[in-house]
C-alpha cells in the first residue's frame, strides 16, 4: 500500500505551461504576492511554494490537475484560508503548488420554490447567504470567519458552527457537487433534487476530505425558508448534569425550532466580562454553569417567546435553571449573544492556552469532563480547564488555560502530554478527536492512532484509487501513505 | 475495467462449511423453505439459489462472506424482501446464495438524550418505531411496509416515503453503520455523534448501494422529539402551478413543522372513491388536483391548527385554493389520509399500469408533466396519465394507466417505449429515474444511460475496489461490469 513520492519539481517550461492556462497574471511567483497564500491567519502554519495558480474557470482547474498530474507536482487546494488544521498550507518544502478557487465566484443558479442555490467554490460564505437572503431564503451556515471564508472550503472540510443544532453542518447543506478529480477529469454531480435514488452517494466522498480526492468547483446548497422572529434566553445552571436534562426539554418543547444552545462555564463568564469590553453578566449572583439558548418561529407571531417562558418556567420548577433573563429587545439578545462571541477574545490575556476541538455522545458529556479535568489537573495541577460550546451537538471545545503564575514556555512544554491525555478519555467515551475542524495537517498522526483499522485502510484505498500519483494535498487527513 | 465473473458453483464441501457457520438449520437448501426468500411480493421478479444462509451474528457474516469471497461465489444480501426493483432477488441461473439478515434483530443501544438508536440490520421498520417510542422519541422513517421491511434493507435502498418532506430520507436518518465487506472485514462506523470530522465519509458509500458493496449488519439511527399534535387539510387546487406556490408558501408558514404535502390529480381520486370501501370525496364540487397536507406541533397548544388555518385563508384569498376541509378529529384525519393510502389500492381495477418513480425540481413540475403527458399521448392515444404523490421532494409517482377500452397486452407491449419516453423528459429536466425505489435489476440499463459518464465510471472503480471478486448482488445497481 506504499503510494509514490511526487518526484517532479517545477521549471520554466512547466511554469510556462501553468501561465498558459491561467494567464500571468494568475500564475503567482512572486513571494510578496504568494504570502496571503502560504501564512494561516493565526501565524500557527506557514508554507513555501514555487507556484500560486488561481485559475477562473473550471476548465482551467481541470488542465491545472491534469498537467499536475501528468508532472507528479503536488497540488494544495485553497478556498478562503481560514481553517484552523493547517490543512490549507503547503509544507515547508517548495515542492507543492498552491490552487486558489476565489476567481471562481458566481452564482450559477438558484431555485427559492425548490430551495437550492447553486454556487461556485470561491463565493464567501457571507455571499452565499446574501444569494439565498436576496430570494428571501435562509442559507444557515454560519462562522465568525464567514465574511473571508469560502465555501468549496466550508464544504471540503464539513464546516459546523453555530446553525449545526436545528439545520446540520455542511455535510447536511450540500446537495449537489462538481470536482474536478486529480486527472483533470470534471465530475458533475451537481444534484438539485432532494430525493435521487440513482446509483453510490459520491458528494459525501469529497465533502470532508479536505481536499485530499479533489477540487470542488462547484456545490448546490440547501435553502430553508427565514425564521421570522427569535427568542434568546441567557439562564444559570446548578451542574452539568442538569444542563443535558435542560437540553432535553428545550428540544422536547421547541423541536426544529430549537436554533442554539451554548453552554458556558462560570471561568469562561469570567473572562469574558474582564476582558471585553462592554460584556456584563446579566445576573446578580454567581453560579457555576450557564446556557446561553435561541429559540425561532416561523411566523411572527410572539410564539418563539412564549415557548422559550414555558421553558423556563417548567426548567425553573424541575430545579433545571436557578437564574435567568430573556432579552426584551435586539440589542439585549445581541448583548446576551456578546458572552458567547466574546470567548476566543477573552482567553488570550489570561495566557497560553492548549485547545482541543472534541466530540461525545451528549448524555456523556458530565462524565467526559469530570474524567478529562482529572487527568489534566493531574498531568498540570493548577491549570485552568474549560468547556464549552455547542453541548447540543455533543461539541465540547475543551480548552486548558496555563496556572496563573506559570512560565508560558514550560506550560507550553506540557502541551504535547495535556493533548494525549484528552483524545484519551475522548477515546475512552467513543467520541471524536475532530468535532468540526477537522484532521488538516494538525491531527494525522492522532487519527491514525485512533481511527478504526478497517475504516483507515479504506480511506487510504479510496486516496489511493482516486489519486494513484498522491499529487492531492500530500501529508494532509492522511499521514502514511 | 473488465470484472472476473464468478467461477465456481456450491459443491457439497461447501455447502458442509456454510453449514457449520450458520447451523444446519439456518442454511437452506429445501426448496419450499426458500421460497420466501427467492419470491417477491408482487410476483415480479422471481430468483433460484443453492442456499439461503440465516446468519445468526456479524462474526457469522463475516465468516459467510469471507467463504464466499475465497470461492468467488456470488452473495445477493436481503433484509426484509419488500424492495421495489428487484435488487433483493438472485438471478434465475442458480448460481447466488442468499444471505439474509432477518436473524440479526437485537436493539443494541439507545441514548434518548443523544437521540440515537443502535439496530441490527434485521430488526424490523416498525419494530425500530417503537424501539424509540419506547423512549418518547421518534424514529420518522415511514413506508407502507413498515411491518414488514427491514432496516438493514432500508439503509441499503436509502428508503423514502411520506416523512421525507420533514426528517429526510434513510439516509438522513442514519449516523453511523457497521459492515462486512465483501472479503469479510467487519467495518466499525457505529458513529454515535452529530459532530465528527475525522476523515472520509464512508457510510454514505454503503447507504443506497443495494447490496453491491458490502453487507450492513447494524446502523445508528437519529431520533427526534415526537410532535404533540398534527392539523390535517384537504383542498382543492386549479391548476399544478398553484399548487407549487402553494407549497412555497406552506413552507414559509410552517417551517419544519410541515409533515405531509401529497398531491392527487382528479382521475386518481375517482379511482380511489370508485374502488376503495368507505372513501368518498370530502368536497361538494369537482376540483382538476387536490392536496394532502399536514402540519405538526412540538406542543399540544393548538398551534398546528391555527397554522393550517392561517395557511388556507390566505392561500384561498391569493386564489392558490379553491376549497378545503381541514379534519376535526382523529377519524377525519384518517380518512384524508385514506384518500392518499388508497391510491395503490385503486389502480388495480383500472387495468395494466406501467409506473414511474422520478424526481425533477420543484418547480419544473408543472412542465414535466405537460411536457411528458403529451409525450406518452403521442406514443398511446387514449392512455391514462397519472401524476401523483410527494411532490414537496420533487418526486412524482408517474403512472400511465391503459386506454378503457384497448387490449392489457397490447398496452403492455408499447412499456419500453413509454418508459424511455418518460426518462427522456426527465432527463431534459435535470431529473433523476429513480427517486426512492432504488436501481436494483429494474432500471441497470436506463441508468447506464443517463448517469454522468465520470460519476458512472467513479462508481464501477469503487464497485471494483471494494469488491475485486464481483460477489456482492452482482447484477445489480451496475450492469456492465
Amino acid at each position: 500500500m506504499q503510494q509514490k513520492a511526487p518526484t517532479s519539481r517545477i521549471d520554466d517550461t512547466l511554469l510556462s505551461q501553468f501561465r498558459a492556462i491561467v494567464g500571468p497574471a494568475h500564475a503567482v511567483v512572486d513571494p510578496d504576492q504568494q504570502m496571503p497564500y502560504l501564512r494561516e491567519w493565526r501565524d500557527t502554519y506557514f508554507g513555501v511554494s514555487p507556484l500560486v495558480v488561481r485559475p477562473g474557470s473550471v476548465d482551467e482547474v481541470s488542465q491545472v490537475l491534469a498537467l499536475a498530474n501528468a508532472n507528479r507536482l503536488p497540488v494544495v487546494p485553497q478556498a478562503g484560508n481560514t481553517g484552523l488544521v493547517g490543512g490549507q498550507i503547503p509544507s515547508d518544502a517548495n515542492t507543492e503548488i498552491v490552487l486558489s478557487v476565489e476567481r471562481l465566484n458566481a452564482v450559477r443558479a438558484v431555485d427559492p420554490a425548490g430551495g437550492t442555490l447553486t454556487v461556485e467554490a470561491g463565493m464567501t460564505l457571507a455571499d452565499c447567504q446574501t444569494a439565498a437572503d436576496d430570494v428571501d431564503r435562509l442559507f444557515p451556515l454560519s462562522l465568525p470567519s464567514e465574511g473571508s471564508c469560502r465555501i468549496g472550503g466550508n464544504i471540503a472540510t464539513n464546516a459546523g458552527g453555530v446553525g449545526v443544532l436545528a439545520y446540520g453542518n455542511a455535510r447536511q447543506l450540500v446537495m449537489g457537487l462538481e470536482v474536478v478529480l486529480p486527472d483533470g477529469r470534471v465530475l458533475n454531480d451537481l444534484n438539485t433534487l432532494k430525493k435521487n435514488n440513482t446509483g453510490y452517494d459520491l458528494k459525501n466522498l469529497f465533502i470532508g476530505s479536505e481536499g485530499t480526492l479533489g477540487v470542488i468547483t462547484a456545490a448546490v446548497l440547501r435553502l430553508f425558508p427565514k425564521p421570522a422572529e427569535k427568542a434568546t434566553a441567557f439562564v444559570a445552571i446548578p451542574r452539568l448534569d442538569s444542563a443535558i436534562d435542560l437540553l432535553g426539554k428545550a428540544q422536547q418543547l421547541a423541536g426544529s425550532n430549537l436554533t442554539a444552545f451554548e453552554f458556558i462555564p462560570r471561568i469562561v463568564l469570567e473572562f469574558v466580562t474582564r476582558h471585553v469590553s462592554g460584556a456584563r453578566d446579566p445576573l446578580a449572583e454567581i453560579y457555576p454553569w450557564y446556557a446561553l439558548i435561541e429559540i425561532s418561529g416561523p411566523k411572527p407571531d410572539g410564539q418563539a417567546e412564549q415557548t422559550m417562558q414555558t421553558l423556563l418556567e417548567t426548567a425553573a420548577e424541575a430545579g433545571l435553571i436557578l437564574d435567568g433573563v430573556v432579552a426584551g429587545s435586539i440589542a439585549q439578545s445581541r448583548d446576551l449573544w456578546k458572552l458567547r462571541e466574546g470567548i476566543s477574545e477573552a482567553q488570550k490575556p489570561e495566557g497560553r492556552n492548549i485547545k482541543h476541538d472534541v466530540s461525545v455522545p451528549i448524555a456523556a458529556i458530565p462524565d467526559f469532563v469530570s474524567k478529562v479535568n482529572a487527568a489534566v489537573l493531574n498531568i498540570c495541577p493548577g491549570a485552568r480547564p474549560l468547556a464549552l460550546g455547542h453541548f447540543g451537538d455533543g461539541n465540547v471545545h475543551y480548552n486548558v488555560v496555563q496556572p496563573i503564575d506559570m512560565d508560558p514556555k514550560q506550560f507550553g512544554a506540557l502541551g504535547p502530554n495535556i493533548s494525549a491525555a484528552v483524545y484519551d478519555v475522548v477515546a475512552q467515551f467513543g467520541g471524536a478527536i475532530s468535532a468540526e475542524h477537522g484532521i488538516g495537517q494538525m491531527k494525522t498522526d492522532v487519527l491514525a492512532q485512533t481511527k478504526d483499522p478497517v475504516a483507515f485502510d479504506l480511506m487510504r484505498s479510496i486516496k489511493m484509487l482516486l489519486d494513484p500519483n498522491g499529487i492531492m494535498n500530500p501529508g494532509k487527513v492522511l499521514n502514511n501513505l
